[in-house]
């Protein structure tokens, strides 16, 4: 029996866009969230300017849009960053610490694709996250669950306006603030959460034995899934060669067949290049 | 009070040399591991067809010098594997079971060098090791803590002639073989007991950040230490570019001191080529 909230109201998946670039990945990720039919709320935290279109289309696939200040005099937690401009972006990524009307979030980089149903993370505690593979003893901060808490965003942006990001992102400031991670079992999520395809090419059998378990792909680094030149058949056209290359493209193919289920209905408010298509 | 067996019998280092190419990396792991000043004793697992100069070099720096068959029809245990030449390789390092006069064993490959003292590890239960790069949810087979057991060896082996390696090595072997790895904290090893600075052009600030934290460097990959050209004061010269290849060339750095300790007594020993040297 559920209680006075529902489970759909408690518990919610947010991703970030601050401009039109981003949109399309989150659009396609909300639309692969929405086949996993989970029944959780889907917010996409957006910076104000984003364009009508993307706007538009980001309003058809989420629950709930939340427009979240990317610039330092827009409200008065950036105000404490003064001087520190580098840190405009982490500091838009930590609003998803204000979702306060919900008790637990999976933030999702707007650059992952959900391959299969992730509910069973909100079982989980904040802060739990899966390794990065650059250094698997601290998190990659694609994917985690959260706490909604004024509290801890407050102390969050303290920390980045004393301390910095020694990364000049999110991950190193969040790594820092959460660093109880490494020591802490539970808080590690399995790989297959958060499965970043450009190290395919560091250990290429290891994805191939173990694709078909992938539960989240995060396209992180400089090129994005919705960047890449594909055929008149639509595949993707991509540098990789041998094994590696073939499992990234896989992959990226795989976020392609998620965009065609949405690509009548937003693939012109969304692509306004010709970037994506030949 | 020590027992009767004391620390340094129970306990022993390990490595593997299967040809002179090798050879180099052992002598400058055994140095780097003698600077730790370890009670423990040093030992090399070793193909009987070294060369007399590389098997001279070894035995000046081992305790103690552990022949072990290389092809498949030199013992019985091999015999398993007819059919699986590629295998070759793996079932050597699989011998390391077979050093059951220690009670605890650490094997390193012979491309790791030791930075700081690791005896800690010998605290450590079977199998423990640290993450791989590529797939953090498996481990990197080129650092672990093993308790030697002929019964454990014969299993393995039966294991790896019916099952195969999936990555064609030791690696995918021994984590099919110890499976519950990633589901044991405890038998994780910090990152740092097995960094590999290949992956270093993935995330950069990570390894700026906690470079003064790595125990063991692993040269993991296809380019290794000793094959560095370097300019005439000594320093190696490196294609990357920016801080990762900074950090990179700094670790290759690390590993040519350590080799200077050692180059007047067993240089023109281990480098018959000119490889390394400009
Ligand atoms: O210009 C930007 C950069 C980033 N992001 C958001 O911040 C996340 C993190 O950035 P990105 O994924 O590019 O970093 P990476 O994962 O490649 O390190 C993105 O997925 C988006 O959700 C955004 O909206 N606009
Ligand atoms: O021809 C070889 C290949 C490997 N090895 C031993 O097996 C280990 C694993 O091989 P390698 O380090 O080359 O693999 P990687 O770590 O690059 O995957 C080496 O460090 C050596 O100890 C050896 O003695 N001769
Ligand atoms: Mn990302
Ligand atoms: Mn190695």
């Amino acid at each position: 029996m559920p209680g006075p909230l529902t489970t759909s109201s408690r518990f919610a998946y947010a991703t970030l866009v601050t401009n039109d670039t981003y949109a399309v990945g989150a659009v396609v990720l909300a639309t692969a969230l929405r086949a996993t039919r989970t029944p959780h709320t889907l917010v996409c935290l957006h910076a104000p300017e984003l364009g009508p279109e993307a706007t538009h289309a980001l309003a058809e696939v989420f629950d709930e849009l939340v427009p979240v200040a990317t610039r330092r005099s827009a409200d008065t937690a950036n105000l404490q960053l003064l001087g520190r401009p580098d840190l405009d972006v982490t500091l838009t990524k930590l609003h998803v610490w204000t979702l306060t009307q919900y008790e637990k979030v999976v933030f999702l980089d707007a650059d992952t694709l959900v391959l299969m149903g992730i509910d069973e993370l909100f079982d989980r505690e904040e802060l739990s996250a899966a390794p990065d593979c650059g250094w698997p003893d601290i998190f990659n901060s694609g994917v985690f669950v959260l706490r909604p808490s004024m509290d801890t965003f407050h102390r969050l942006v303290e920390f980045a306006s004393e301390r910095g990001s020694w990364d000049g992102g999110d991950q190193g400031l969040l790594n820092d603030f959460f660093a109880s991670w490494a020591t802490t079992p539970d808080r590690r999520l399995p790989f297959v959460y958060n499965v970043t395809p450009t190290s395919v090419y560091t250990y290429a059998p290891a994805f191939q034995r173990f694709q078909g378990d992938i539960k989240v792909v995060h396209f992180a680094g400089p090129t994005k899934p919705w960047q890449y030149a594909r055929t008149s058949d639509g595949s993707p056209i991509g540098k990789g060669q041998g094994p590696a290359g073939d499992v990234l493209l896989n992959l990226v193919q795989r976020w392609w067949t998620a965009f065609t289920t949405i690509e009548s209905r937003f693939g012109h408010l969304l692509f306004k290049s010709n970037v994506g298509s030949t």
